[in-house]
């Protein structure tokens, strides 16, 4: 069930439900309460707590029984949420067990509820952007092999350059891809940790036995367990902003260029188009390219969202005034307008509309200038590097001032009569044979791939 | 009434009801239904519609009477909110009157809608903005008047350095609170204009009669009408915002004073107490500074959103993708971080705990060497500028080595024996004789204030 | 003469040879040491100096006698640069006037020469972004004049949307350009004035005749004197800074359609060519768009140097740690970009290349559909509008998916034929007749310049 | 040798000469050359090229003999470095052996020679930020050794809260160090690839010999080979300047706990002071924390120019307009702040001056209220948890209102002399007691540490 107290408006355009859910009001405070369930049990376990207060803690420790609207009220009074959650669910615990309520948050400090509360979200959270890149990257697979041979245009600075294929292309979206996939195993092993200092770090009120019970309450809640307390010290929480910027920004590269294929003028890739999407209020004709506008939208907007994470980290002393609070709403702002960039980017790689004849046109089109290098390496048999360089760029000139494409400027050209047979001319100015090694590159993207899937799979069958 | 459904968890600590209330979806659509009504209006006030047609659009102009969950989930397929919006209004308007329908949205274009919309948002949100600082304005007025005389340590680097008046601190604060009004009564001239320009800016489909029905239009709206539309340059929503960042900082810099005077060992100044304000989960003697938590967790917040805005701006075209969206949900958040900061700010002046002794004594604290510099000019006269300085240091340096206060230095140094006397020796080590004209410009500050609200009363007058 | 110092390897692209002297590293200092000349003389206007100590100062006032990078290492320990140069200062003022030494620098801090410095240096650079703004506005009136009836698609989001004119799209640009010109105004207004307070803003040193030599210092340098030192309150160089933004962020928005406009496959304006200018190491025929490449890479940089400039207004007490710090080479940065942006912008529109026939042969491919909303407003009265926009709609997807323009779609519908005669079809789908008030918009935008214009040269008369 | 021509006004504040060496036009010049050579060999190494033109390349990559200045103004003709410098190149290489001049670039695009030189620059770049750490992570387990029982007051929200150890705030510092060394390790092993992909990354020019020669290339320059060019996909830069990012996070942490540490009522912990260092221009007595200023304003400075790269990815087709330039200046100025952030750190560790008779006064000041848990703690036993936490509460008001220690508070009151005794008392007000694993919490810092250096030496003896 989502939270709808928390779904703004534009959260259906700019996120998805499933993450919307994950940073929830409730599942904020289940978190919490998590924490402070399993804080319980930890205390159980190494025995400064007896077994029978557990009964009390997991009747108290669904946040669906606690009013919501009611905490937040509160909790601008105290400066946390932590503070009216945990009299609200001291004064539940006691109603089922009075004794019970006196190890509530027993050596805790607020931010151990919050800080570890918001570990529990991140893990599910990036379970879900795991999957999502999964998802895209095995429909990304499956276009870069179909069209590993596919040509068209390949552009830089914004101007027909030399051929590609589009295989090719998707290819580099693939690899990107990966490398973020890469990333999310590291930071899992950096971020999904708990937190437990006590009001200074120093587990006092626990006495000698605070690492044991914080090892136990590591182990309740699956996360590992740092050597010291990260109250002040938020690298942790910063660089999973940061690789969500970095996903966030290889979605917007994919979208800007998915964007600019879909223009009217060279309309050779198309976001999937159904009943009502992207359409006008006064435009009949117009599918506008939602997906992409959702996907540059959060490549906008979560860079600096990144950087209020960095900023925010400069915190005082043990626990600090005002950065560790800015980080409170921004964390989840940047899962969630990442998790709708990668829902749209899916979106559209599922239901991508190729024009090839279109591609191939506007590889021909263009005064034919795409093909300029390939002549220019042709040449340099004749004329040399700088000759056939020379040659080459006044040919395209011509090409331009004239209105005709390169092919005939040289076929026209009585010293590349010489030089070159029509059927010379045929075979240069065929963009299939100037594409290189596209073919081979995407052959390797795809090996490279699948290589690390066995490799995790063989990793995953051992641990 | 607040739409709940914008409320998040952590709005009560980061934000004013009011402003939320501005912002709420309700008051988006509403903005947006304005537009409409008024569109509706300037269209039967320049004869293209008759008159009869306004009823129905009257009753279907209340944003209370829509499904607000439904145009959100139609607005992620539409890719805007207009779309929908606009499909159910005109469903409505047909529902009462069947010829009004045509003249639902008659020449305009989604973002005329929208961005009208979010105009009269604007102009709500800082007409709220205005108020705080007056309130804030009046309060601090107010306190630099009563402390103009009180001597405190003026910190630079984080260090004492010279006597100031707390009186002269508020003026400082005072001055940049009015320096902010001024610019909001510049940029309302900027921002508060109609959005009109129909699918690209040319108002087509109107014909000859665009710019009289956009006249009309802006009439309705109490709006003016710039003589083109701005579809794709946003400097003016980017100027709202880059404003509202400078009035954050000016909050940002005062948070982080007081917050730094109510640390344990300066105690000099302390937000308001409340019962449960700023408690902590363990610590039952910790009065946390809750207000400027917020405020500081605003400043760190609102920068990087400015950049957005700003980043923003590159739209392209006639009408941009993804720069138009990112500023959606950009813009109402550095509204709410900014009506949160200067409510907190609000709280803070309304109930400061000045200890005018503590200040004394730190003053006189620290080896007494904030009067290092007075030490140093009197001297000046026996020993000229450098000689003075040498000895000042070095006097400094013993008072911090031998435990003792400058002062006692002096008067045991038989040098300085000659040149001061002991009432000289009392003179120079009085804070009150070193404080400038620390008075004076207090009571500048309070005078260029009172001849702008008169001016601004006159002005008032006479429009 | 350029100090080559601060010459960087790439500031010739990225900025402006007369913008890079603004802030050299000697026009930093001669602001320093304009402000210690101008305190010299207050001092002595004020009686508290006498005259014949000028000459001393005038001497030794020339920065270019200074050993720059010397005083930058002692600036490294010293954590700013008026301590060592203070300290140059004195020796040479000595040197020629042993008792001029005593009134270096007297009563101020060294913030009062590093900020009032650096007002001087913006007032000039101030100066020189505004003679950019009025050449690139000159220039953008004429073109806007010259193809007011200039006939193109207008595009939304990235798409075709109805016609435009070109003269329209310059409109916008003007417009914008306009808007930052009466910005500038208003800021410089705020940001013209004298920092002058003392250690701690009470001019302490200066005893009772502080606020006279501070307002003959200000008269000195031809700025403003506001009514409190400003030390630690950076609001004015904030928006010194977000000014910037927003003009840079304009000329973002324009190279982004310059650059669209130039792709291969839309080749309706290109940047202007010369010898080697936008050339490939590899492909002959490349022409890149060398000057957008550059203003939005400034796009890019900009808005998080804002950020910056409003994250560091968080400062300390009477004078901050690290924010003001932050500045020093920020906001010469954001001027530097500033500047080479809006260069690069003068540079295209000095010689943009227009390709009228393109935009016609543009705005009639792309199946014609730019014209479908003109088909739908003339169907209208046929089919009213709901049944107008159905039937257009559908006929756009007939003439994508049989390849044909949307008029021949029209033309073969019998229904059609009997609504209009091929003479009303001409007239429908001839761009000419729906571009709307196109012409009469860019009219009223060159004629509110031309009224601004003049009222500013009248006003400059009375002034 | 440093390239004076880069070395701006304050580079000897904000950054180190290494970095700047690093970093300098030269370097960078030299970079791309590396990679020319580098090329050249593999041409050699896979019979592309005869292996007589080696010594012509040899004699002409040395950046020192190139005209920068002029390569700068040419570069802006061109649009990029690689322009003018191979034209340079190939001149000089031609100069000496006038066939291997066809050989030179052969095959690669600018982009090629710029992202691989920089790569190399990066590698040297990155070493330099893992020797700061390491130093700084030596000289922080020194001290957290050495205080790890050093008692004094824990600080949450900038006020007092419970005692903690200098030692635990050190270590706390020492393990976000270690965190940031393993992510360099990680970063290390995705960016330290070489760029090769020619014109649009089919490597075409080089037909089927490109994977070949583009894995000699690799060898030659002992950078690992991508399956894949990535000219318009950017995360491994953008990586690692947010992993710079989150070090200059912590830097700044630091830096603004030693700057509170150094107030003149806190006087806990100070920079080292050196002649010179920190003075004031008109203060003799200050001693301004120069190093953490120059540590707060990169903290400052950073993070938006993180979100700058972030921002840069959203790269154009094969290669990007605007994003690619965006770059060039942003990540080196990422570095050369990082670097000196961390000597600054380094500087501060050196020499921290630690006065720990203050240390215990403050926390026997502010009415010794940090003990305050501890006595709630010790009150639980008699009073219930809730009913101590409100006792400690109205005591630690008592102790504020009337001017007394809450340990005075508690000895005089009657019911408290029933539970406790005059002994327990003392141990419940000694800090000592109250500093719960602090000590263990250090040495597990410091095992973990130990743990991870001897690993790394055992892994370096394998690999």
């Amino acid at each position: 069930m989502t939270n709808e107290a928390t779904t703004r408006l534009l959260d259906p355009l700019f996120t998805t439900e499933a993450m919307r859910e994950f940073f929830s009001d409730r599942r904020t405070l289940q978190g919490m309460l998590d924490f402070e369930l399993a804080l319980a049990r930890a205390l159980v376990a190494t025995g400064q707590a007896p077994a029978g207060v557990l009964t009390a803690f997991e009747q108290a420790s669904k946040a669906d029984a606690y009013d919501i609207a009611a905490l937040g009220r509160d909790a601008a009074l105290a400066g946390n949420l932590a503070i009216p959650l945990l009299k609200e669910l001291t004064a539940r615990v006691a109603a089922s067990n009075k004794d019970a309520a006196a190890f509530v948050h027993f050596g805790a400090t607020s931010q151990d509820a919050i800080d570890t509360g918001r570990v529990l979200q991140i893990r599910d959270a990036l379970q879900l952007i795991d999957e999502a890149l999964v998802k895209i990257g095995d429909r990304l697979a499956a276009l870069a092999q179909e069209h590993s041979a596919t040509e068209m245009a390949g552009r830089t600075w914004l101007q027909q350059a030399s051929p590609i294929t589009l295989g090719l292309k998707f290819a580099g979206y693939l690899d990107a891809i990966e490398r973020h996939r890469a990333r999310l195993t590291e930071i899992r092993g950096h971020v999904l940790v708990v937190q437990f200092g006590g009001s200074v770090g120093t587990l006092a009120v626990l006495g000698a036995k605070g690492p044991e019970i914080a090892a136990a309450l590591a182990k309740e809640l699956q996360l590992a367990l740092p050597p010291i307390s990260w109250h002040s010290h938020r690298d942790r929480f910063a660089e999973v902003a940061s690789t969500l910027g970095l996903i966030v920004g290889t979605a917007g590269k994919i979208a800007r260029d998915v964007s600019l294929l879909s223009q009217t003028e060279v309309a050779e890739a198309f976001e999937p188009s159904a009943p009502s999407r992207g359409g006008s209020s006064t435009m009949p004709h117009k599918r506008n390219p939602v997906g992409s506008a959702v996907i540059l939208s959060a490549a906008t907007r979560v860079p600096p969202l990144v950087a209020t994470m960095l900023a925010a980290m400069v915190q005082e002393h043990e626990r600090g005034l005002g950065g560790w609070h800015a980080e409170w709403e921004t964390l989840p702002e940047i899962f969630l307008l990442a998790s709708g960039a990668l829902y749209h980017l899916s979106v559209i790689f599922d239901g991508l509309a190729i024009d090839k004849s279109k591609m191939a046109a506007n590889l021909a089109g263009g005064n034919g200038l795409a093909l300029t290098e390939a002549f220019a390496l042709a040449l340099t048999q004749h004329e040399g590097r700088d000759g056939a360089r020379k040659i080459a760029e006044a040919f395209s000139r011509t090409a331009v001032e004239t209105g005709q494409s390169l092919r005939d400027v040289v076929l026209k050209d009585p010293q590349m009569k010489k030089y070159f047979s029509a059927d010379d001319i045929d075979h240069i100015f065929n963009p299939k044979h100037f594409n290189g090694s596209a073919e081979s590159i995407v052959a390797a993207v795809l090996a490279a791939r699948a290589a690390r899937k066995s490799a995790s799979k063989s990793g995953e069958g051992k641990s």
